[in-house]
């Protein structure tokens, strides 16, 4: 009942392409998520790079994805999982809830990442008051009221300009210059409302019992610190892979992220990693589509071989 | 006015994909290809595993691939390139039609493959008559006909599901046994019209004026020859990289597809490989895609550096 060809762990892009590409080569495949599945592009707003679907909502794409995976046959639960044991010819799956365990020939691990913290003062206090890491989640409700951004990466600049689209003042702070890809930089220095402090050291999020602003200041220039007052602020600062339950694999880089070969094979036979929780060149929607391809195919030789 | 940033040179997912990735960088890009986008796709009758399309034709992808590429402003021509000439900082860009010439900074090189033949007797002399490489192009003529496939490979088991939904009697011949998803394998042993003849030598397409059978015989058992009568004969028997234009760069592996880096540079500064054409894992619609997304975003990034 709980023994599967191919368990995979996350529901994201990388997780719902292995999916479909598992069910067709005739395996019994689960996938686990202890979310909605999608992963992060559930909480964007508008992905214009997924190619041939024009400019499409992040969570309508999520639907679109995981509809494609229940057309096909692949199970899905809602699950966290906490462990997977190495027993050779098959792989256990732990999770969290009522110790549940299921037994897969064949694992893809494509659990993503999560949002990277900055660790000051008030981060923690405010984290779900007034400070957010999901612009499309919590973004209308801050409707012409004033905002910070915290980051200046594709994530940070893309979310901004959504959120510019909202709010009343938008003023994103960055460590260093805007890196995101330049159309979208331009477009938002363009935006009236925004204002884009570039190489700024977060030093605090005040306020007692709701956020009342943020105290930063130049590493570039020898300035007095500078203090803006908001009602919100999101943070984009790079990603941390969700992978720590795989650690006693030793199957991570040091970074944290999961190491594979050309195949997505870990060094564990039968272990494979895909989408963004892996070492990897660019991420994206179909990056990360890619790699649950090529570990799909992969893991299905794999449990083939088995036979 | 014939000056861009990144030129693409084939305009099939991958290259339809980096177009996107390109244009969003705010990269000047001209896509060239001498046929209609969409590249082996358009030949393609039903696509079940691009995530997020569900089951779809391949032309109906190739158009909505096409258009998200116009929405977003790359320029599309038909040309043939027929030579790339590395000049630095500069790549000039040759085509076969009124000897027009284009310059770029970058060029990314994602012209696909085309179907490997026999070199058998009658093979010359039936194509595009009898002998075709494309059943959603040409399979529709032979409704209650008999037909012959030639391959065992994915493309070959697929296609030959689709013909056999069409014609009256299919045989497939192949020269190993079916080497496809187990699922199409299955389906297409179960369907009742069809004949599989595994580990088969293929001698000659016979017939004077028209196509008349096809005379084959065991690789594995001394029986004699066999000779199947058929109206049309379906060739899917393995891709050849379309990328001699490429060889006086030097860019070619020995199998004559080309080697990049992990961020599909060739290497020439400058030149990049994407999709089928590239020295790589698995062959899909997805990873193809992913290539042109890498290739794309490393060109940009060679092209700013220039700056």
């Amino acid at each position: 009942m709980n023994k599967y060809d191919i368990i995979i762990v996350g529901g994201g892009p990388a997780g719902l392409t292995a999916a479909i590409y598992a069910v067709r080569a005739n395996m019994k495949t689960l996938i686990l998520d202890k979310l909605a599945p999608g992963g992060q592009i559930i909480n964007t707003n508008e992905i214009e790079n997924y190619t041939g679907m024009g400019a499409i909502n992040g969570a309508d794409l999520a639907i679109k994805m995981f509809e494609h995976t229940q057309e096909l046959g692949a199970e899905f639960d809602y699950k966290t999982v906490i462990e997977i044991e190495d027993m050779g010819k098959t792989k256990k799956v732990k999770c969290e809830e009522d110790s549940c365990e299921y037994e897969a020939s064949a694992v893809i691990i494509a659990t993503g990442t999560s949002p990277r913290r900055l660790g000051i003062k008030g981060e923690e206090e405010h984290a779900g008051g007034g400070l957010s890491w999901c612009a499309i989640c919590d973004g209308a409700q801050y409707k012409g009221k004033d905002v910070v951004v915290i980051g200046g990466g594709n994530s940070a600049v893309e979310e901004s300009i959504y959120l510019a689209g909202i709010v009343n003042k938008l003023t994103v702070i960055t460590m260093f210059d805007l890196t995101a890809d330049p159309k979208a930089c331009d477009k938002l220095r363009a935006m009236e409302n925004v204002t884009v402090y570039p190489f700024q050291e977060i030093l605090e999020f005040t306020g007692e019992t709701s956020l009342e602003g943020v105290r930063f200041k130049s590493t570039k220039e020898d300035t007095a610190e500078k203090y803006v007052t908001c009602d919100g602020i999101f943070e984009y600062i790079g990603l941390e892979p969700t992978a720590d339950f795989c650690k006693p694999l030793g199957i991570l880089n040091s970074h944290g992220f999961i190491e594979g070969d050309a195949s997505m094979q870990t060094k564990i036979p039968g272990v494979f990693g895909a989408g963004d929780v892996t070492s990897k060149m660019l991420r994206q929607v179909v990056t990360a589509c890619s790699d649950g391809a090529i570990a799909a195919n992969a893991a299905s030789k794999y449990v083939e071989s088995l036979r």
